[in-house]
């Protein structure tokens, strides 16, 4: 069976089944990466484009990776130090970008909707990177692999999603896909940040932290963007730590087997405390090494590959 | 038969002959573009390194891909984030990337004449991507092509450039070009744009577009840089765009088979509207593959092809 | 027998057979580049990251050609348009890193002491490209390299190292190296620029120039960041070029085989005049050269090589 799509723009349009052949998929890719010499043949002579208007280490990183693995060639594009900012439309770069014949565009755009508009545009695989306040669906895949590796199962469990949940793509990406696998989620942020609409997004939302950690089976905690902090939503560093900070204290009345997540980079010292972040429960790290197992899946399926793979 | 130079350096340079012989091995090059795996070992082994100080998205892609679908390594550095920001001259930077022995340095520079010297002084090759005011040769090589592959042929053409002209190394190359394939080129562009010495290049000047439009077989639009047209040499951008802007009007003046250029990225509403950009008569998205079948020729050619393929 | 480190830290870890086992290598892995075809396959689907949070050109291509050649697959991420900019601690940023399962990460940062502590916790290879006013063990061993293959030997000769000792890797690594291996070393630097401690160094020290001219068989003059001319320790560039910098009259009081050395890169005018940048005892793009090719000999025995290439 070859997979459908040639893109990947949002965990919105995946059903519950095609998640779990990715995250199935992921496994085997996973395996190459422990591997002495980590590379297989599947995808030479392809050429993978990335192009990114927002600064990333780890998710342009793991793209590339991913795709060097698989031994496509890559290019990265950043928007600092190209015609990006000479005043060109996103648009006009994309279909100069496709003029050279790529195989696959992996972007990363400040605004939400671009991803999605250039899949519909360009004949070559389009892999959303994030894209604004909207989707980040290779994120909320790993972040579904890692919790199934370690529970065996998303049916069931309760996931806090803690943070900034208006601006945070990856927050609307992990309910999508978590909701469509049966987990039960619980969304807890400032009143500020709850964005709209969330009433109909098939969660629970509570503004306090303490009262949800006995029930939470995980606890994702989101990168708080300092600069917000200073804006209108919130009090400042030091409030901010106090009510939705994950500590040692927190971490002690987590349940036995609970984990705790971070998209990463962390702001130590702000939503998460050393202890926190360095403690046992923490998958923080399997979550990056997945996130390359994730996206070697992505990359071979979008460019072509089949789902069972003999 | 051996192409004769390590280097491309300027249109002014190559022969009738010479051009011919790359616009026809392109083709061939082209071809590779289009397979499913895009990719030939022709330059394996080879390193092919892009020095770029200047920001550059197509070009230094273009390149950079061309290089990769011969299979060679490339390494690009830019003048951001390098040495190079740190008072070194730019001739000490080259002999340093020459020690680290490269077999092709692509370089674009501010200032006119950088490329010529280090072709002089270093035994590797050296492609000129655009050097000041100067030229861009291989800027022009894919504009010929794309013309050619057009219209079938150069000779008799009547071909107008439009635009800031005395600060366009594109111009340049492709007026030096056009002129040795028997084309016949009119330049438009306000009289303080006109570059001294113009009497002698065997060209038309115009300062009007509307006159010009019915006769030319090739609208070439030039891109404005915004902030010279605060400067001293025109009135504003509204201006500009009313005198010199390719609009539907302008579009519909045209003549039945003549098309539209632009060597991007196009200030969509300065010296181009949506509609002349996107009509039928654009061959702009053209021009960007063409320019890679282009540069893989060079890259080819300079490196020790033989100009027959056999 | 196998080199018994993965990691290469500083210079002051190596013995001094160690170190000539390296020089020894050096000379093979140096052929490779003269090559027409420069790449061999030996580290073929290993996956070196260059983490260079500080502007560099020659040493991160040096790095980036050395494993090219040697066949692995190459990443860099410089600090500037990453998330290491987003408040993310350096060890964070290497775990994550690590979490991508690279063989090798070469790390260049501007403070003391985490290549070490890099080393001592990741299970990859890490190779210091330089860590703030520690060392930059690659440089010494380049520089190394390069006067041996001028001398035939390093043991008896005298080195003047000669500028801003007390900010100086370069001359800290050398210094370690050149004594280990039997040369005499002398540090000519005004007083406000003398590192503390240098006495125990086993060094000679000087506070001028001249006298030591006519005994040095190596001058290495050291890059001087302008920045510091303008802070406490000296009076200005005119005085620093006046006391401290080679220029004709002091090249013309060189011992008949002595040879010039600088790290790169170089400000013509300030430490060196052209006349001693560009005088046959120049051997400062022999160091480029050889640079490369320690490189590679490093990522070769850090990577798991043989000493005894058969």
């Amino acid at each position: 069976m070859t997979w459908p799509y040639k893109d990947l723009i949002a965990i919105a349009d995946l059903s519950a089944d095609e998640i779990g052949t990715i995250l199935d998929m992921a496994a085997s890719f996973k395996e190459i990466s422990r591997r002495d010499i980590k590379k297989v043949p599947t995808l030479r002579g392809k050429t993978v484009v990335l192009l990114f208007y927002e600064p990333s280490t780890r998710t342009r990183l793991s793209f590339e990776l991913a795709a060097k693995r698989l031994s496509a060639d890559t290019t990265a594009l950043s928007a600092s130090g190209s015609s990006f900012t000479k005043g060109e439309t996103i648009m006009d770069a994309a279909y100069n970008v496709m003029a050279m014949a790529p195989d696959c565009i992996i972007i990363r755009y400040p605004y939400a909707g671009i991803p999605k508009k250039m899949a519909q545009l360009l004949p070559c695989s389009i892999i959303n990177a994030g894209d604004g306040y909207h989707e980040h669906p290779t994120q909320a895949l790993l972040d579904m692999y890692s919790i199934k590796e370690h529970f065996g199962r998303l049916e069931g469990l309760n996931v806090t999603i803690v943070g900034d949940i208006m601006h945070s793509r990856v927050a609307r990406s992990n309910v999508y896909g978590l909701r469509k696998m049966g987990a039960h989620v619980v969304l807890v942020t400032p009143k500020t940040l709850l964005p709209p609409g969330v009433e109909t997004w098939g969660v629970e939302v509570s503004t306090a932290l303490d009262p949800v950690i006995p029930e939470s089976d995980v606890i994702m905690m989101l990168r708080v963007q300092k600069e917000r902090l200073h804006q209108q939503f919130f009090s400042g560093e030091r409030e901010y730590s106090f009510f939705y900070g994950l500590n040692k204290s927190r971490v002690q009345k987590m349940k036995e087997d609970a984990v705790i997540m971070h998209p990463g980079p962390m702001n130590r010292g702000v939503e998460i405390t050393y202890d926190a972040a360095d403690s046992a429960r923490s998958i923080i790290l399997d979550q990056v090494e997945n996130g390359l197992a994730i996206r070697m899946t992505l990359l071979y399926l979008s460019l072509g590959g089949s789902v069972n793979v003999d």
